[in-house]
C-alpha cells in the first residue's frame, strides 16, 4: 500500500468556468503505478469545488444558473463589508458543494460513468491559477 | 493494509427514489475481513447521488421537494436542446450533491448515527439499474 | 500504511453554529505519527455537516442565510408529523451537504488554503454535543 501525491495545475477563465480534469486524474493514477485504490481530489482555497457532470455545453450553462439561486450576484453579503471584496457568493457556493470528492480506481482505471467526467468548477469572480491535489492511496 | 472492491446493485423506481444501502455496505465490510478503515461509496453515472438521512417516510418527501427549488421540473434546460432529453434537472442536482461519500469503519462496524442511514438517491427521470461501487481501504 | 482513529468533541451553540476544527484535525495527524495520506472527517448524526470556509464573521452570517433558501424555517415538513419534531429543515440541509469530507495531508501537514478552514456546521435546532470522527489513513 502506497500514498502517491500529485497536483493538477489549471488556469481558470473566471466565474463558472467548468474544467474537465478526468484525463489528468487518470494520468496521476498511471504515474503512481498503483492498481487498485481511491483518489482524493481536493482544491485548496475557498472559492472552487470538485464534482462530476456530463461534460457538454448545455449543462455548463444550466449548472451555474441553478447554483445562482442559492447565492445570487445581486444581493448583499456580509463578507463584502469585511474585505471590500465582491465574491461572497463564490464562498457560499464553495462551502455548499465542498472542496473534494473521492473516487475509486480498479485495474489501473479511474471508475466513472461513460457520460460522467470529473470537474473543477471555478466559483471565484476572476480567473485563477489552481493547483488541485490528487492524493492516491492504493496497492 | 488492503483494498477491497465490491458493488451494490440497486433497482431504482425512478425520480426521487431514496434507497437505504447501509446494510449492504456493512456486508461489504464483513466480506472484506478488514477491521479498521474507510469506505468510498461512489455512483458511476451523472444522475444519481450518495448521502445520509434519517430514513423515514417524512424526509423521503421533504428532501426531494427542497432539491426541486434549485432545479425545478418546469424550467428550460440547455441540456435538453442537445439530446432532446428530459433530465436536465437530474444532472444539475447530481452535480450539486456529488457522486460519493467516504465513511469510516472501526472494529468491523460502519460508523454512523442511530438515525442516520447511508442512501442512494435516484435523480434521473426513469427507473434505473445501478451498480454502486464500495471501495474499502483498511487493515 | 496505518489506519489511525480519533475523535474531535465539540459543543455546538445550536442552529447554524459554525466551528473551526482545522487545528484539531492537525493535532490528530500529529498524534498519528503518519507523514502522508488522507483524513476522512465524518459526523455521525443526520443534522450536522462538514465543509470548508474562509472562517470570518461575514461568511458565518452569509452561509446559513443562503442554505435557508433551500430549507426555510417557516414551511411544513412531513418529518414533523411523524416525530412532532421541529428540525425537518436541519435534516434536509444535512442530506444536501453530506456527512463528511476527505482531505489530503503531506509532510505531516493538513493541506488547505491559507483562508480555508475545515468546519463543522450545526444544523440542528438546539445545542448538541458532537463526536466528529477523524479517520486517518497513510504511511
Amino acid at each position: 500500500m502506497v500514498v502517491y501525491h500529485s497536483k493538477i495545475n489549471v488556469e481558470s477563465k473566471g466565474e463558472n468556468d467548468i474544467i474537465d480534469i478526468t484525463n489528468k486524474i487518470q494520468e496521476s493514477i498511471n504515474s503512481s503505478n498503483l492498481t487498485n485504490g481511491i483518489c482524493c481530489v481536493f482544491v485548496p482555497g475557498s472559492t472552487g469545488t470538485i464534482s462530476t457532470i456530463e461534460y457538454e455545453p448545455g449543462l455548463k450553462e444550466d449548472f451555474p444558473k441553478a447554483l445562482d439561486k442559492i447565492a445570487p450576484k445581486n444581493q448583499n453579503y456580509a463578507h463584502h463589508e469585511k474585505w471590500h471584496d465582491d465574491n461572497g457568493r463564490s464562498h457560499v457556493k464553495a462551502t455548499l458543494m465542498g472542496p473534494s470528492i473521492t473516487i475509486p480506481f480498479e485495474g489501473k482505471k479511474l471508475i466513472h460513468g461513460t457520460w460522467q467526467q470529473i470537474i473543477f468548477i471555478e466559483l471565484d469572480t476572476s480567473p485563477r491559477n489552481r493547483n488541485i491535489i490528487v492524493q492516491i492511496i492504493g496497492e
